[in-house]
């Protein structure tokens, strides 16, 4: 049943992917306590092998996906987080392609809309969740809503808030986020997040090849690098929001961002192994249904050959 | 800027697309006119030749799908129709995997649901259209409304209509199907509609071969073999409808469906001899927003190299 590459692949997926993982409980102190530029564990796999890593991921995955569509029991929603120039684009593109586009369901959350304003604010959220049996990837998500938000807390305005909440305000959303995910959980969406993780240094470099290249232009805009202004800030709230909401069910992993070869490997990694840990199954058929097939197979036996 | 494929890929795929595709105005005779077993123009690309051709397409298909994308203008949707085991799951797995998923989004049309056929036909349809900039996937569709239902009109007693309808009724469908597909594409949605057209022959190896292999029987109910006391029903009803719905604006292509691997090939000729038609391309970036990029610039290369 497994596939050649299993035993190689599978473990070191799931040890790599354990390294990035952040404790349940745990504090995390962005930046000095993870390095966007590690590649230590796959340190020597660059160019072909890296590339024949990502490949065995993208196999992996695309073979689980088939089970788990075909089980139709329980979906995986799949969270991105990240700064501008993080990689959350690219890393859909690179793991995510070679996987059955049926299976597979990406919502990019940009600003609100106004309808979307009118309602809480997992509203949206709920409104592009995966069925069972699909995969579901969030490019951005209701994560913004302490992130952007905290950090340009006159955001609260446009959903009818009061625009200058205290330290209690934020608590509480983490809190009712983890409650939601949890809901979630327990009733059969599987949720894992990752959080791609730039450097300063390394954003910059980005914006300026969005500038240089034209046909990166579209995807710059030059507000972009005003949000540079608030990178403590970002941090902070990034650091609060890994610290708070990294739970038993629903777990945050640090995908070190600066080396785009070894952030895709990583984040294939703990997809992977997220998806191996489910172990969704081809569903057996019961005694009955079983007797219909057989009956429907001697139904087609008995067909004469030709039509007409 | 073309990939070094160009002049060998793309001109062949666009003779293959117009050997397919359904001429606007002229009648078709299911199963006389088209061979579901042809394999003509890539008679011999069996094996490695025929993974070669199909990679070509998915590469095309990709660039294409960027460029989509990036210009945000138009969006396609793509319809494929067939008769069950005629092969929609699998080109969608074989032909769009290996596309950015986050430019796809595939919807799956099944039974429809009460809160569905408290509406008008075309409802679901219209809100699971893809916006600008994405390919939208249809496997079953609108077209159901004019096959199964024609087939067995007492389901439109679900539809809160009259069971027993004239040829008219069956008419009218047809020319409201025409109109909004003719508004949708005037409104930037393209269309682009394949019929995967298997034999009855090769439908029945397909059902053994679910009900043989466990793994295929989550793919298999005992109620498709019965639907195939209906097969000349069906071929008038696709025949009527690809006469009625070939339009210059949104043409069928009859995908011969007997052989797998030349049915991804036509499929992906298809498809992606549609976009190069469309010919999206990157946005082009106008004075003044050139200006903002020149002083985002400016602001990048005077900031500090270090954080703090």
């Amino acid at each position: 049943m497994d596939p050649p590459m299993a035993g190689l692949g599978r473990k070191r997926f799931k040890e790599l992917s354990e390294t990035l993982r952040v404790k349940p409980g745990s504090r995390v102190r962005l930046p000095e306590d993870y390095d966007p530029g590690r590649t230590d564990s796959l340190g020597k796999e660059t160019g072909k092998r890296a590339t024949q890593a990502l490949r065995e991921g993208v196999e992996l995955l695309s073979e689980y996906q088939d089970r788990l569509q075909a089980e139709e029991a329980r979906a995986l929603l799949i969270i991105l987080q990240g700064m501008d120039a993080s990689g959350k684009d690219s890393t859909i593109k690179h793991v995510m392609s070679g996987i059955n586009p049926q299976g597979v369901q990406v919502s990019s959350f940009r600003a609100p809309s106004s309808e979307e304003l009118s309602h809480d604010y997992l509203w949206r959220s709920v409104r592009r969740l995966p069925p069972r049996g699909k995969i579901g990837i969030f490019n951005r998500s209701h994560y913004e809503e302490v992130l952007v938000v905290r950090v340009h807390p006159e955001m609260l305005k446009a959903e009818h808030l009061n625009a200058s909440p205290g330290r209690d305000f934020w608590k509480r959303r983490l809190r009712e986020i983890n409650d939601w995910e949890r809901y979630l959980v327990d009733n059969g969406t599987h949720i894992v997040k990752l959080f791609l993780n730039v450097s300063w240094k390394e954003q910059r470099e980005r914006f300026l090849a969005r500038i240089d290249q034209p046909e990166k232009n579209w995807k710059f805009q030059a507000a972009d690098v005003r949000e540079r202004a608030h990178w403590d800030q970002y941090q902070q709230a990034y650091s609060e929001m890994l610290s708070a909401t990294s739970t038993e069910w629903a777990p945050w992993y640090i995908i070190p961002g600066d080396h785009k070869w070894f952030e895709r490997i990583a984040a294939a990694a703990v997809i992977v192994n997220t998806l191996i840990e489910l172990d969704p199954r081809y569903p057996t058929v019961a005694p009955p249904v079983r007797k219909e097939l057989e009956a429907a197979r001697r139904e087609l036996l008995a067909e004469p050959k030709k039509k007409r």
